[in-house]
C-alpha cells in the first residue's frame, strides 16, 4: 500500500493513515472484504511504529469501517447502506388503524419546552449537585469486581434482587413499617408501582379517588387508563376524609390513591386521626388504598406519623416508595409492599410488563445502600433542604405581593402558592419565563385542570439560598407584570 | 469512657472499640442522642491512633448505630424499632377485594424451580461468560467521569437519551433498516415494547394473531391482558401466511405478532415472499404488525432478508429490538420503531408506565456501543455460537434416539426438537432433571399448551461444546428412561 505520509504535517501520522483508508474504502478502491496488511507489515513498509498503525486500525474498527477476524487479520467491512434521510410519512398514507389511535387525554407538552440555561427553574426533584457521585461510582466498581457477570444477567424471574428486597425491608423497619422481604416487589421507579396497581385492580371506566390537588403523573396515568377520577380536597391536615363516605356510597370507587406525607404538590401531611378514619372507611366499603410515600424521610420539623400501611391490620393497603428523591432518579428503582393474592397478581404483571428491573442497578443500589449510609444521607439532605425552604419563605416575604398565600410544609420539596386574587398560573408562566424563572403551573395537579388556575408549585430543594433569592425576585417582577 | 482494650487479643483494636459501643448502645447504657467523644479525645484517652477510633466510628455509622451531625459530633442513633417477624396474614382476614383479584391465567412456576448447580441447563439467552465485562466496567467509569450527575437524573421526559436514539438508528441502518432517530423509543427491554404496543392498541377480548409456536412471555403478556390468541402454524419458511386470510376475515384481529428471524422457539425464518404477502394482507385488512427482532444479528449462514419494517411503505409495522441477546440482559434496554400517531401514543404510555428507562444505563450503553464495536461483538458471538450449534447437532446424532427430529436453524439460539412418537415434554422433564440436564418444555410456546407436548426447546448458546456433549448424553439417557 502506498500511503503518502507527511511528517511535517501537523495531522498525526496515525490520522493520516486512517484518513487514507477511509478515503479509499469510501471511493471503492478498497472493496469490501479486502484484507488489510498486518500492522507489522504496514509499519515496516511505511517506516512508522506499530503503535501508529494500530491506532489507525482501532479507530477504523470502532467506526465499523474495517473489522477483525480472529487469528486471520483485518478486513474492509461491507458497506453500510446509505439509506439517506427518509422524509416523515405523510398523514394521507398512514394506515387506517393509525387514524383511530385514541389519544384523547391531555398531557404536559412533550418534550417540555426548553428553559434558557440562565433560567432558575423551581421544578424537578432534589438537587442533583448533592448526589453522592464519587461514592456511587466506587460502588459500581465494587459490583463489577465482586458480582461480575451475574449482575448483567436477567437475574431470574422474581420480585427483585433478594438482598435488595431485604435491605428495603430494613430501611422500612427503621421508619417503623414492618415489612417481610417477601412482601417487597422491586419496580422501575414508584411510577411503575402505580401503573402495576392500576392495571391489576382497575378497568376502563372504573373510578379512582384522589386528593385534590395530587401528583400530576398519577393523574396522567389514570387518564391514560380511562379511569374516572374523583378528587377529595386537601387542607392543612391532608385529604379531607370527612367528605369521603358519600363518595364511597355513590361512586363505588375501586381504588383510593393518597400521598399522606409532604403531599405532592401541597406539601401537607394527613393527620393520624384521618389516617385511621380513611383505613376504616376503606375497609368498610371494601376499597384498596394505594399509599404513595415518595419523600417522607425529608422531615424538617415535627414528629413523623405512622404510615397508613403500618396501621393496616392486613392486606388493605398497598404501599409504594422510591429511591428517586432520596438518592437518584436515574436509577429508576422503586418498590411496592403488598400481601395477599394481590402480591402474586402484581408480580406476574411486572414480569409481562418488562421481565425485571435492571439487575445491575439493583446490585449497585443494594451495595450502596446500608441503613446507616441511607440515614446519614437523609440527615444531610434534611439539613440542606430545610435551609432552602426557609430561604424561599424569606424571599417570598421580601419580593412577592401580599396577596400570595401558602401553608408552610414541614418537609418534602414543595411550596404550594395561591396567587393573588384574579391572577392565573397560565397567564403568569410566560411572564415568569420571560423574567428567567420557571415554576410548575397548578393546572397539572387537578382532575379538572381549571381548578388549578390560582396555584403554582415551587420546588425549593434544587437551588441554593442565593439562587432562590434571585429566582423569587424575578417571580415578583413577573407578578407585577401580570 | 472506660473501654477495656486487649492488645494481645487477635481481634483488632478498632473492632474491640466498635463491639464495646454496640454492646453498650444495645443494652441501653448509652441511650439515644448520647454524644460520643471526638475521635481525637478517645484516641488520647485509650492511647491508640485516631485512625483506629475512626474505623470503629465509620463501621458503627454505616450500620446506623450512631450518626454524625455536621460540625457537632457523633451521636447514638434513636433505636430502630424491633418490629419482630410478622407472621403472614391469614387468608381469612384478607379484605374482600383481595379475594376477587383475578388471576385466572397460567404462568410458568414462580420462582422457577432451582436447578442443582451441576445441572446442564439448556435454557436462558447468550453465554454470560462471553459478556465483555471489563470493557463495560471501563465504560461505566467513563460515563461517571464525563457525564457525571447528568447521567443520574431523570433525563427529561422524552423518548430516550437522544444520542442513544441516534446510535440505535445507525445500528439499524447497518442492518438495512432506515430509521430516523425521531422514530426510536427506548424501552425497558423489548418486553416493555411488546407490553406498550398491546396497551396502546388492544383491549380485553380483542384477538391477536401469533405464530404457533411463539415466544412464551409474549403469550403470557397476551393472556394477562385477556386477549384472544389465535395461532398460525410455522414451517421451515416461518409463519404459514397462506392460512392468514380466512382468519383475518373471520376473527378481525387487532394485531399480528411475528418473530420473522430465528424465531423463538422454532429457529426458523420467514421467507421474503411470505413477508411481502403478510404486509399486503395486513394492509388490506387494516391490522398492525408487531415485528419482534430479538436476535437477527446472530446469523451463521445464508443471507439476511430485509426486515418487514423495511418493506413497509409506512406506518403499518411497529418494529422492536433489544440489547439483551447481543449484549447483556441485565441492562434492560430495548427499543421500538414506530411512526405516525401511534408513536405519540406509545411515548405517552411509556411515560405513565415508568417515566423513563434508567438514564444511567442509557448513557453507559451509548458510550459502549459504537457501530464498529457492536459489529465486532456480533462477529465474535456468531463464530462462537455457530460452533456450539454444530456441536449440539453432533451430540444429538450421537446420543438421541432416531425418532427425534428437527430443522437446522441458520442462526439464533435455539434448536426446536420434536420428541419420538408418544413421548411428551412434561413426562421427559423430571427424568431429564434427574439426569442433570434441563430444557424448556414445548407446552410454554403454544396458545393451547397441549399442542406443545411433543416438543422441547434447547438453547445451544450458553454452553461450551464439551458441556453440550455431556448435556445431550444425559438427555439421551433420560429419553431411554421415558
Ligand atoms: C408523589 C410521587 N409519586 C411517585 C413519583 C414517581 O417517581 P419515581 O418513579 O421516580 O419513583 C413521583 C415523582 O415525581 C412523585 O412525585
Ligand atoms: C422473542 C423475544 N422477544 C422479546 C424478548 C424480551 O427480551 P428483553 O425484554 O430482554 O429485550 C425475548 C426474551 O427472551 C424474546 O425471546
Amino acid at each position: 500500500m502506498r500511503i503518502p505520509l507527511d511528517i511535517s504535517n501537523e495531522i498525526p501520522l496515525y490520522r493520516q493513515i486512517e484518513n487514507w483508508f477511509r478515503t479509499n474504502i469510501q471511493s471503492g478502491s478498497l472493496p469490501a472484504e479486502t484484507k488489510l496488511p498486518s500492522t507489522r507489515e504496514l509499519a515496516n513498509e511505511l517506516g512508522v511504529s506499530r503503535i501508529t498503525v494500530k491506532n489507525a486500525y482501532t479507530n477504523l474498527e470502532s467506526d465499523g469501517v474495517v473489522y477483525t477476524r480472529e487469528g486471520s487479520g483485518t478486513y474492509v467491512s461491507p458497506p453500510i447502506p446509505d439509506l439517506g434521510v427518509r422524509p416523515p410519512i405523510q398523514p394521507a398514507t398512514w394506515p387506517l388503524w393509525q387514524m383511530e389511535v385514541e389519544d384523547d387525554y391531555a398531557i404536559e407538552p412533550a418534550p417540555p419546552y426548553l428553559s434558557p440555561s440562565d433560567t432558575i427553574a423551581f421544578i424537578g426533584v432534589g438537587d442533583p449537585r448533592e448526589f453522592p457521585l464519587k461514592e456511587f461510582a466506587r460502588t459500581v466498581r465494587e459490583v463489577f469486581d465482586h458480582d461480575g457477570i451475574e449482575a448483567l444477567e436477567y437475574g431470574g424471574l422474581h420480585a427483585g434482587y433478594p438482598p435488595l428486597r431485604e435491605t428495603i425491608a430494613h430501611i422500612l423497619a427503621s421508619q417503623g413499617i414492618a415489612a417481610r422481604p417477601g412482601e417487597v416487589l422491586v419496580t422501575g421507579g414508584s411510577q411503575q408501582a402505580l401503573a402495576l396497581v392500576c392495571q391489576a385492580l382497575l378497568k376502563p371506566g372504573d373510578t379512582v379517588l384522589v386528593e385534590k390537588p395530587t401528583y400530576n403523573f398519577a393523574l396522567e396515568l389514570f387518564r391514560s387508563l380511562k379511569l374516572k377520577i374523583t378528587g377529595i380536597p386537601v387542607d392543612s391536615q391532608g385529604m379531607q376524609v370527612e367528605y369521603l363516605e358519600p363518595v364511597l356510597q355513590k361512586q363505588h370507587p375501586r381504588l383510593i390513591y393518597t400521598i399522606p406525607v409532604f403531599q405532592n404538590p401541597s406539601g401537607m401531611c394527613m393527620s393520624i386521626s384521618r389516617r385511621r378514619q380513611l383505613l376504616e372507611l376503606a375497609a368498610r366499603y371494601n376499597v384498596p388504598i394505594l399509599e404513595d410515600d415518595f419523600v417522607s424521610d425529608l422531615r424538617y420539623e415535627g414528629r413523623s406519623l405512622p404510615a397508613i400501611k403500618s396501621l393496616d391490620p392486613g392486606g388493605q393497603v398497598i404501599y409504594t416508595g422510591t429511591f428517586s428523591k432520596m438518592l437518584m432518579p436515574g436509577l429508576r428503582i422503586g418498590y411496592l409492599l403488598a400481601d395477599g393474592p394481590i402480591f402474586d397478581r402484581l408480580l406476574r404483571l411486572k414480569w409481562v410488563q418488562d421481565l425485571a428491573t435492571s439487575n445491575l442497578m439493583q446490585h449497585v443500589l443494594d451495595t450502596y445502600v446500608t441503613v446507616g449510609r441511607y440515614q446519614s444521607h437523609v440527615r444531610r439532605s434534611t439539613r440542606l433542604y430545610r435551609k432552602r425552604r426557609d430561604a424561599m419563605q424569606m424571599a417570598i416575604r421580601r419580593y412577592l405581593p401580599a396577596g400570595v398565600t401558602y401553608a408552610v410544609p414541614h418537609g418534602g420539596l414543595f411550596l404550594w402558592l395561591r396567587l393573588p386574587e384574579g391572577m392565573t398560573c397560565t397567564e403568569l408562566l410566560p411572564k415568569a419565563m420571560h423574567q428567567g424563572v420557571e415554576f410548575s403551573p397548578g393546572t397539572r395537579y387537578f382532575p379538572d385542570p381549571d381548578e388549578g388556575l390560582p396555584f403554582i408549585r415551587l420546588n425549593f430543594a434544587t437551588h441554593t439560598p442565593e439562587e432562590i433569592d434571585e429566582g423569587i425576585r424575578r417571580l415578583g417582577k413577573a407578578m407585577r407584570d401580570a
